[in-house]
């Protein structure tokens, strides 16, 4: 009860605009995701594309055309209002940065909502694994892999990956527990050698931060992530294309156990 | 290497036209599906009907409109010429029962294929569950229940489940087995009573074949069936739709086995 007056809080702190921040540890337990919004047109192709890449694009909620309450997810919602920050893309350029997308709103917006690691990191973090980017205070490193994507007619590209240094000796339960949750990423898709995957230099993430570990006793984990779909979306050059700012989530009524599989 | 050829063999003679009949127990191993087969105008909605239903609309493959190729789970199959049988509908209406859908074909047709229950039966049976209805070569029976589904815009109705008498003592083998296969139906979502689910006669399906068990010692056990989609765009009367018809199901390259979760 207590986490559900919080997260009435802090939607309606969002949707007011007094909350513009990252929501990255707010309201432990409920479900975050990633959020798209594409002209219908266009939007049974990226449905398509998700569904053939459901590692790295899990479905959460689908909003049918010009809806914007996730009635599925989050009743009484308004998606227009309730995230924290959005970006505008015209063409695949960022052209705004808003904290409402009221006026931008068209009658023909698809809202995907996708799953995202905060999920899994929860679970990470309660089964004992350091996750030192929290400790930190830095976003994931976020790298752009030479693992294809299955294309659909109109969006293809390249798995984006989210890496965590983990230690040696706790490899085996990241990977256990990760993979209880298949539809938010699951188990990692690479562990050890960022060439592999061709990251070529690791140092340099395509998004996010970097940071060298404290020690030898870690190794890079790889996980498919949920930053693809947006990545691939904005490489087509789509007209108009809205997503969250990084890290600016959409909080759901959901919960991060709905999604465990035991 | 023998499955193999076995599954081009049997391709090719579906493909022309000399086999016809049922798919049931053809195979063994690779995955079956259901099909449905409508214009690309209803897909999105259709698309966003069976994500809010995974349980009983497990996405297998969706072709983007106009493809006939399955070209991710069967490379250089035809849906036009790869179902045994057909079923042309028009505004829920069946109007024709056809080999091949050549001439029914047109530009804006979107393909769903769906997972099928041969999928866990066949789970099921290599557990060492005896499954009746293969020894009696009858239909598994199909119920409408009165489990609503989650609508879309366009897509409303109940749950079709299918049941199968199972000995007392299995019960638990089965729920553990079928559980395995999330994507593919998962377990039972109703065990022993079928009015609980408004099943009121259960000697009346509304598919497939009914017959009593051998003794006291069954229960009926309930699973999400794959024909929930197509009842339920049936039931909204779109202007056209083709399916499978019942038990005649496309054969694909993919294995029962890559739908295990372990």
């Amino acid at each position: 009860m207590k986490f559900n007056n919080n997260l009435k809080e802090i939607r309606h702190k969002i949707r007011e605009g007094s909350f513009t921040s990252t929501t990255s540890g707010l309201n432990p337990g409920y479900t975050q995701t990633n959020v798209a919004i594409l002209p219908s047109q266009y939007a049974l192709d990226f449905m398509i594309f998700c569904q053939r890449n459901p590692k790295s694009c899990p479905l959460v909620e689908v909003l049918t055309p010009g809806k914007f309450e996730a009635r599925i997810s989050s009743p009484n919602s308004d998606i227009r209002t309730d995230v924290p920050k959005y970006r505008i893309f015209q063409s695949g350029k960022m052209i705004d940065e808003v904290t409402d997308i009221i006026d931008y709103w068209r009658d023909d917006f698809v809202t995907f909502l996708l799953g995202c690691s905060f999920t899994f990191e929860r679970a990470l973090i309660d089964s004992g694994i350091q996750l030192k980017h929290y400790d930190l205070k830095k976003n994931v490193a976020m790298y752009i892999s030479n693992i294809n994507s299955v294309s659909s007619d109109f969006f293809s590209g390249n798995m984006v990956v989210s890496m965590r240094w983990i230690k040696n000796q706790d490899i085996e339960k990241a990977i256990e527990t990760t993979k209880k949750y298949p539809s938010m990423h699951g188990e990692p898709i690479h562990i050890g050698d960022p060439e592999k995957i061709g990251i070529l230099d690791i140092s340099n993430p395509d998004f996010g931060d970097f940071f060298e570990p404290d020690s030898n006793n870690y190794s890079p984990v790889f996980w498919a992530c949920g930053v693809t779909p947006q990545v691939v979306a904005l490489k087509s050059k789509i007209p108009i294309m809205i997503t969250h700012s990084p890290g600016h989530m959409f909080i759901t009524d959901l919960r991060d156990d709905d999604f465990k599989f035991e």
